[in-house]
């Protein structure tokens, strides 16, 4: 059975390109490995895949048991694959808090608090002297960039700047434009549903206070997406916290290029959450100026 | 409020050696830290600190809110310091399964499938540039040594006993003789108690079977333990099944020098699991010939 690498769901551009710069780097090895996806591609993640003229990773919806698995980028079973508890996770790379996660034997865990998945994986590759090609580079680069908000989100750390820069010096790649082009596709949400955009990147965490998921949706114009959808998101969060028994959803809207946000703020717990960021809700919204990091901004404080 | 570093409760020689290997490291770097335990020394590991005349590490009960940890060998929450769960976890190194284990917020975790968490740190501080000492190296050896019974154990891997061996080399130690010295120390049990048997190095396993612990003791004459303290071991097991509401209590013995283990098996589960190894319980006993690691050959098939 080859062995299969994969992100987390609603994958993100970390996810897929980390998945498939683990694929590059262990085949360079000799291993047998498949990068495979829980979801389909956003549209940043699509122009990455479509720059370098790659496929999609192929979608899986679960893993046989004693399936070998290397997990890349996340680590709570809850986002993970159906029946990951039934393989062996062989390695874990990631850079996110640990929870509800466990193995059944040995592990190789390498995780760190970095602002990207695929920066330590660079570290990784280069340590065991596997070549960084110029795909690999890319992914590297579209995923740091991707997740730190071209450097801008506070869960960028140095280590993720000055290897996106220096592989990005190395390939010839002008990465401010690169990297805002790259965005600017990720914002491109035009033909999306509003049950659609609450997938576009949420996720669900198991806090002491409940049940929540969180979306966040990138965007070059706060009001473009508000303006058009309001009503249909509002009434799509509803149906999401009835039928998943949800305490809390939230859709945070990022202003990329101005490093804001507003989000969506619904369910049971939202006035706990409100007045946690000493905001008010207005037609179910808070704003979030300045926030731009779901993970160092939002998360810790619920 | 300095950085704390501790392995597991009831400390064997590498979660002491560990916690104190980072410590050394840690402060070369100028970091404020102090290598703390979870419990008394055994007679093994005293051997190892008298060699190198150094003083056991304060032992601690519990940890304040918000204190800064590393934890060392260790993961599981029931087998760490009390309060854990409301600590800091800024790094983990440990070479064990990852289980009831999760932290707040991002966190550094240098897990491997190795025989030995000193050999992991060994690694970490010659990436780092951080000089290994000859304390440094007596640390990493002992811990080595005593988790691969001088490389005799499954657990061990080629890495294991590479690292030891070169530190051996380098610092002009008799790994052998030494090696054979330390563990024939460990199995100093005269002054021992039935009940303190018990706590020689015992862990906890919550299992889908049930709440488990297995004491393991390292011995050169498997009879020795066996034939003075039978009958008191015996009601020690009852008492603690009883108190801790456990499902099965095993009290593994190990002779070191021809690798096999004879082992205390008791509580309401006990037979399932004597079926497991296909052995007979008699007089509470079973045979577990060629077993003599309990992380690789016996809590796996439980």
């Amino acid at each position: 059975m080859k062995k299969l690498v994969f992100g987390h769901q609603n994958p993100d551009t970390d996810s897929i390109c980390s998945a498939m710069i683990v694929e590059l780097g262990e085949k360079q090895k000799g291993i047998e490995i498949e990068a495979v996806a829980l979801g389909g591609l956003n549209e940043e993640t699509k122009y990455v895949l479509n720059y370098i003229g790659k496929k999609a990773p192929r979608i899986i919806q679960e893993v046989e048991k004693n399936q070998k698995v290397i997990m890349v980028d996340h680590n709570e079973f809850g986002q993970s694959v159906k029946n990951i508890e039934e393989a062996i996770i062989e390695e874990v790379y990631d850079h996110h808090r640990i929870s509800n996660f466990q193995t059944k034997d040995q592990v190789l865990m390498n995780v760190q608090p970095l602002g990207c998945t695929a920066t330590i994986l660079y570290q990784k590759y280069s340590l065991e002297k596997v070549e960084i090609t110029k795909d690999m580079a890319i992914l590297i680069i579209s995923a740091i960039v991707s997740d730190s908000l071209l450097f801008k989100s506070p869960t960028c750390t140095k280590l993720d700047e000055q290897v996106a820069s220096e592989l990005a010096k190395q390939f010839n790649i002008d990465i401010q434009e690169y990297g805002l082009e790259m965005l600017k596709a990720g914002t491109n949400l035009s033909s999306f549903s509003a049950e659609e955009l609450l997938d576009v990147d949420t996720k669900e965490f198991q806090t002491k206070n409940g049940k929540y998921q969180i979306g966040q949706i990138n965007t070059v114009d706060l009001n473009d997406i508000v303006s058009k959808e309001n009503t249909n998101i509002i009434n799509a969060i509803e149906k999401r916290i009835t039928n998943n028994k949800l305490d809390l959803f939230m859709l945070v809207i990022t202003d990329i290029l101005n490093s804001n946000s507003i989000a969506y703020c619904i369910g049971e717990n939202s006035k706990k959450v409100a007045k946690i960021f000493k905001q008010e809700i207005i037609d179910n919204k808070i704003n979030l100026p300045g926030v731009v990091s779901r993970k160092k901004q939002i998360v810790p404080f619920l």
